[in-house]
Order: C-alpha cells, then structure tokens, then sequence
C-alpha cells in the first residue's frame, strides 16, 4: 500500500530548504538554453493538451519546429542501421540467419556487420574503452582518410555521447577561469554560450554577415578580438559551426582559410563543429581538417602548431538518430599531454553508449556500392535528402510571400533563420509584456497555430534586428500555411 | 589517396601550442580516477598483447577486477530485456509476430512491451523530453512506490545517462565555489572526488568504520563537519553509498537514521547513491526515501525539510548493462525553482540515450509473476544472483587463506575490499618507485598474473591501512588462485 503524506510537507519555503535560488551554483542559473526554454515547454503542454482530448485550442496538432529532431517527425531510420543494431541488441536472433534473411529481409552484410562490431565490444552492454571501441575508432579514421585525403590517428579520437557532450569536455579543457574566452559566432547554438557560462568563462561574440550569406568575416572577428583582449580576456578558442546552427550556411574555402590564418597568427584553437556536414544544399562541405592539412603541405611553418579539434554526430545528416547520443571528436595538432588529460576526463564518466558508438561506426562505414545492403542503403539516404532539400524551399518560398520577413537561400543544415521586421505597435506589445519582440512574436505564434520555433534572441542576432529559427523537418505544407496567414493577421493588427 | 603529413608537424613543442599541461583548466588536472587509471591502461596493453599472439607474458589473459562491468566477463543479458530493445531498434520486426514467437521465442509480452515504449517515444533515435520519456518515468514512479510504499511523482525523476551523469548534474547544482563543500564517505567511488575536484569545491571525508562491517559513525561525521565548518567549508550535501562501493556494505535502518537525523539538524541535502540496491547479501536494502518518509510521519517537523536526492541504474544489479547507459534520480524535497534549474542543466545535453531509457523500463517494470516471459526472466535473475554470491564467497575464503589478508564477509555490492599488511621491505621498494604500497602491489599483481585490481589509494583509505578493491565478477576460480600463488611467492620475497 502506497502512503501519501499530509502535503504540509511540500510547504517548505525556500528559506527553510538547504538549496534555493540564491544560493545554487550562480553560474547554471546564468546559464540560458533557449531551444527548450519556455516556448518547448509551452508547446509540450499544448501537445499533452491535444492528446488528452482538449478542443479548446485553435490547432489540431503542435508542430516542434524549435529542435532538429528528424524522427519526432517524418523521418525514417535508415533500415541497415536499425538492422544491425537489432542484431547487437538480442545476439540470439543471429541463431537464425536463415529467419532473418528469409522473413524479415536481413541481408548478409547486415549480419557479417553485427559479428564485426560484437567482436570487438562483446556486449553493447559493457563498458568499452573510455575513448571508445577500437574498432570503431579504426572505421571512424578510415572515413576521415577517405573524405580529406589525409591520414587519421584511431588514438586522437574521442567517441562521444551526441556532439554536444563533446564540446562540453573540450570546453571543460581549455577554460582555465574566468579570465578564459572562447570566440562564438553570433547567431550560435547556444550550447556553446550555456557551456561557457557553467564554466565561468567569456563568450567573445562575433557577428556572422547576414548580407554575405551568413559567412565569416574575418576582420570583424580581428575587431573583437582585439576588444576582449584589451579587456584583459585571455581568448584562446574560436568556434566555427560549418555548416551553420541556425544559419544553414556552408564556409567557402576560402573562409575557411581566413579562420586558420586566424587561428595560427594569433594563436587559437579551432573547435569546427562540423555535425551538419551531410546537409549542404549548395557548394560542397569542406572540413577544417582537409584545409589545415592542405595548407600544412602548401605553406612552410604558419599552420604546422595549428589545434584544431572537428566534432561530428549521428544526430544530423541523413542519420537523424539523436535519441541515440552518438558522435566523435578528433584532435589535431594536440599536445599529447593535453590530450591525457582529455582521456582522464571522459574516463571519469566511464565510456558514451556502445549502442550510440555502434551507429557512429554504421554511419561512416555504410554499405559500398556492390554490397547486398547498398541499394536499399542509398534509396533511403537520397529519399531524406531530398525530402529536406524539398521542404526547405517550399518553406523558403512561403517566407517570401510574407510581409516584413527576409530570408537567405537554404544552404544547408536542418534550418531557416529569417529576419523579421516587426511593427512599432508589437514592439511596445512586447515591452509591455517585458518580453523581446522576437520573442512575442513566437509565443503568438505558437498560440494561434501550434508551430514552436525559436526567437532569434535565443541563438543572439545583431543588435536591433529580429529572426526566428525554424526547422524544415515537418512533413507536409500546412503548418507553413499556418504560419503564412497567422503572420499576416499578426501584422494587420500591429500596422 | 591518403596523404600522410611529415612528422616534424607532431614536433611541436608544448610551449609553441596555445594548450598545455600549465595552462588547461587547472582543476581538470588535479581530479583524480584510479578506476580507469594507469593500471587500467598497463591491463588493456597486456590484453592487446596476448591478442596478437605475443607470448612473452607470464599469463594467458587479462581479468578485469578494477571495474564493474559484468557483461564484459560472463553475466549474459537479460533476454526479456534485449528482446524488447530489439524491437525498438527495428520495428520493422514488429511486423511478423508469427516468425517472432515461433522462430526466435518472443513472447507476446515482449512485443506488447516494446508497442507500449514506441507509443511514447515514436522512436528511439529521437530526441526525448530532457527528464526523460513521460511512460518511463511513471514506470519508475510506481517501481519506487511498490519498492517503499510511499508515493513518487513522475516530475520528481529525471532520467539520465547512467548514474555518473546524474552524480555529476547535482554536484554542478549545489556547489556554488571553492567554499562549498560536501562530505564524502572514504573509501568511496572517485566520481565524488574527481568531480568535486572539476567543480573546485571541497570534499569533506568521513571515515567508514572497516571493523564494524564498513558502517557509519555518526559522530565521526560530526566531527569532521565541525572541522570543516571551523575551516570556512560551507558543507552543503553529503554522499551516502549504500550498498557501499568499494565495501560493498548494506547500511542498517539506524544507521539510514543517524544520516537523516545528522542532515535535518545540519541542513544537509543527501545524495543516496543507491545503484546496487538489489545486490544484497545479507539483510536488506533499504532506501533512503523510505527511512525519510517512515520518520516524517513518526516524528512531526524535524525531517520536513530534510533535501534527499536518490540515483539508481542499469549498470549493476542482475541487469549489469552498464554500456547501455542508462540511470535515473528522484528529487524529494527540494526547491521548485531549484528543480527548475536542475531541468535547464540537463536540457543542454539535449536527453538521455532513448534506448538506454527504455532499459531503465524494463528494469524497473520486469514481467509479474503470471506473464508469458516470467518465468525466463526469473531464471535469469536468479541464476546471476546465485552466481555472484557464490563467487563472492570463493573469493572471500582465498582471501582467508592469505597471509596478511583480511576482508569482511560480503555483504553486496560487485565488490571485496581487503586490508592487506605488507612487509616493510615491500612498504621500501614502493617508496623507492616513488609509489604507494598498495600501488606497488597492484602494479606487481597485474604483471605477474593479469589479474587488474584497484589499489586502496584509489577510493581513500584510513591512514596507515593498505587495501585494493576487486570485483567478484570474472567467472571461473583459477584467477582466483593466481592472486593466491602471487601473493604468497611476493611476501615470500619482502618478508
């Protein structure tokens, strides 16, 4: 028998308690994390709304545009992942090859594949190497070789639990206190903003240029470095997210060239967040690794004590598995007794998911042309990628029929980032409400049709201008038909 | 083609990069976590080794007794467990139930099992809500009511990714500097330390008492409270370890008394670290949540605003998937606005892994007595249970065999922690390789026989006293008696 007790119990006030906002660790309450802030939780409750029956609202489902979360969508697992993953899970099923292939469609090389991997975990149930499996690490080296043309070490790797648990150990490294400061681009994901206000240390902003399709403009970033410095910052990192989170922007090599000049002058590391480098529309990805090495071999000296650090993940791409917490990080050019301290540090929390490590593994070592897997393989992969190609235009023409609101050609990534020119009249109804207007705008937004996407502010923007960040994930075209008509009642009632 | 770079690029020396050992956060360098440490390293390169034929060494495998990581020796999983992830991983299963139960032996409840967890999640490789998938934490919610016989609300829990990450999420939350301080039982499991150490925050270490049974003083704590209150220390928390790791010891229902009344008195919020909860030899675990809720409603006021924070997880247990990653801990008592915080720490690294939440599911909601996989299941159980016991004790009779060996009867946990006394000429030696004794010992064990243990050092230990920790996990009893051979030959050599 359970017992509830008497809630008087609940009555504490937070004098009473040990915790209470003041006297918590300041620097999490400083921390902001816009992309499941107020707005997710408020579309969460809309969607519990929904489901329970509620036909009080004024939309009949919740769109969750505010986070790249493919599968919570339309899309589909790519099958020889899942396959193998089935087979690491239950290794019983592997008894039955014959059932396997016959009955559920199993193709060899789904099954040869299992076998590779649970020889070298045992049980995705175990712990593995801190680092990762060594197998895997070995796949994730050769796919690196073979999209820069230049070696990779299995020993500089890092397996990590999403991209995102990565850039927390490397930011966890390099801050040394509050004096340290990284350079962020400006708008950014803000889990590099959260991680730097845990770890007390600066966020040195640079602007990316909206006008130049959200590319890098290396003498801005001049400026403000030379501003913190003088400020007594010790900078010691740049960010580069490429392509961009929430801008969809690809770096142009020569871009990409400008960072490294950068980072070898004035002594930075480069930690390229290179987790979208599947999703370019335009042009073709460049990894930072291939640059620096390309101008390694070209220019004597300048760039050999280059650090750079590239993370990737199997949240993005044509993957989409982020429930499953997989990525990598590679250092290059890392001091060796820097990068112990980095294995010191992940060893604490043991190893990522095998299961998570296992995906990694798939998803750089797909099937080849020529194995039974691969035509399947590649139906599915091309069928997501132009299914987001597809969607994304159709949601960057519709933002072209809307009033006040401006927005780049989809490059790539998962998003669209519009500028929003907002009335005088729903900037004082914002105040009023002491919200931001970018804000305002998508709470009301999300109150008239269900669609969650998130206020520029969240990701920060150029003073005195206004976006939105908006995935283009959602199947179908009538949550962009709603968010057309609610943008145009919007504007008639604050003209 | 694969271009590898000349080597002068790797001759960088570490004051021409921008990170070195002098200049990375500093308190990254100072942590400490001997479970993965330099003997781990030595264990993996002598595995390597033997794997690739060298027979140079003076044994034919490496035993892994330095971690819990059953399913890496010879626990087998769960079947119930993996048949259901199985299905999550690929639904498309889920299509043939026929072939399911006639070829592979699923039952029925498996696959109502894994319908019921995709109804909530969709997929696995999405993203879930930061605290975890809502029909999972009502799971565990009723799990800890039958367990206790006292209420749980299903927002109290949050799900995460094994209990390391939810030990280092509230550590974040309650130390607000290098003042804060929280009390850490010694010997103990380093996470406490080494993230305390990440955190710059102090540890507070009590002692526990080795002859009676590895239990609490309570007025040892107090006096090192007092101590560190007089030292400026604000102690905030202290860590419970029940069953205890490394001794493996089950606290007593006065002893879970004299803790809650010490944090009531003190205004201390516990962290009940209760992952081996069914891995009890004698008497019977009891948790912290129940003890509170037992004296809230036999004492009126004094335990009302007592802070408790429980952890548990699919690492130990007869489940032992510790690759899988997965844990949740339930918050009593505490703060809204502070759980509020709590929420916003955890939803920058997005969610737990889904698959790895699932498991947490199926741990805590096993198929009752009467369903279809019961019967299996408890087979399984019970077979592993009976199998460390009884491994336990083989270990614990060698050690008795032993000269200069003494260990406490097992009591729970994966874990023995034997004093050893070793002869002065061996205390010499060590000092001579800059080394602690039992460091030495360790080091000399790994090298003559293979067997990978944890030297005392590595969890604290009382002054003066010598132990290592091992597991009772690797199968068969000749490891056992290599320990047995190794020691008697290294007294023989230093006596």
């Amino acid at each position: 028998m359970t017992v509830t007790l008497p809630s008087r119990r609940t009555l504490a006030t937070s004098a009473e308690r040990r915790l209470n906002l003041d006297n918590i660790n300041p620097h999490v309450k400083a921390a902001k994390y816009a992309v499941r802030g107020e707005l997710a939780v408020k579309a969460e409750e809309y969607r519990v709304r929904l489901s329970e029956g509620d036909k009080s609202l004024p939309f009949d489902s919740v769109i969750f545009a505010n986070i790249g979360n493919p599968q919570q969508l339309d899309q589909k697992p790519i099958s020889f992942f899942r396959q193998v993953l089935s087979l690491l899970e239950n290794t019983a099923l592997l008894e039955h090859p014959e059932a396997l292939r016959t009955t559920f469609g199993y193709q060899q090389d789904v099954i040869d594949r299992a076998k590779v991997l649970l020889a070298d975990v045992q049980s995705v149930g175990a712990y593995s190497h801190s680092q990762g499996a060594p197998v895997i690490r070995n796949s994730v080296a050769k796919f690196i070789e073979e999209r820069d043309g230049f070696s990779a070490n299995p020993q500089d790797l890092y397996l990590t639990g999403g991209a995102s648990s990565g850039v927390s150990t490397l930011l966890n490294i390099i801050c040394d206190g509050p004096s340290a400061g990284v350079l962020v681009p400006i708008p950014q994901y803000p889990l590099y903003t959260a991680t730097l206000s845990l770890l007390n240390a600066q966020c040195v902003p640079y602007n990316l240029e909206e006008e130049k399709a959200w590319g890098t403009d290396v003498n801005a970033i001049r400026e403000n470095l030379s501003r913190a410095k003088a400020a007594g910052t010790d900078v010691r990192a740049i960010v580069v997210i490429n392509p961009g989170n929430p801008t969809g922007a690809s770096l142009s090599a020569e871009d990409i060239k400008g960072v490294l000049d950068l980072a070898a002058e004035e002594k930075l590391v480069v930690i390229a967040d290179e987790v979208y480098q599947t999703n370019v529309f335009t042009g073709e990805f460049i990894s930072f690794k291939k640059r620096l090495r390309q101008l390694q071999q070209e220019v004597s000296g300048k760039y050999d004590n280059v650090e750079l650090v590239s993370l990737h993940s199997v949240s993005k791409g044509m993957v989409g598995e982020c429930g499953h917490r997989g990525g990598y990080f590679e250092l290059v050019g890392f001091d060796p007794e820097v990068a112990a301290q980095v294995y010191k540090y992940v060893s604490i929390m043991l190893c990522p998911p095998v299961i998570g490590q296992c995906l990694v593994e798939l998803m750089v070592n797909p099937p080849k042309e020529g194995a039974p897997s691969h035509e399947l393989y590649q139906k599915e992969y091309n069928g997501i990628r132009d299914g987001l190609r597809k969607r994304a235009f159709a949601l960057y023409e519709a933002f072209q029929r809307m009033e006040g609101v401006e927005c780049q050609e989809p490059q790539g990534a998962m998003y669209l980032f519009p500028t929003i020119t907002l009335p005088a009249k729903a900037i004082e109804a914002a105040k009023a409400e002491n919200r931001a207007a970018d804000e305002f705008y998508c709470l009301r937004l999300l109150d008239a049709t269900g669609v969650c996407v998130v206020p520029g502010s969240g990701f920060g923007q150029k003073e005195n201008t206004l976006h939105f960040r908006t995935t283009f994930l959602a199947p179908g075209t009538d949550w962009v038909e709603r968010i057309v008509k609610f943008h145009s009642e919007f504007m008639a009632k604050y003209n």
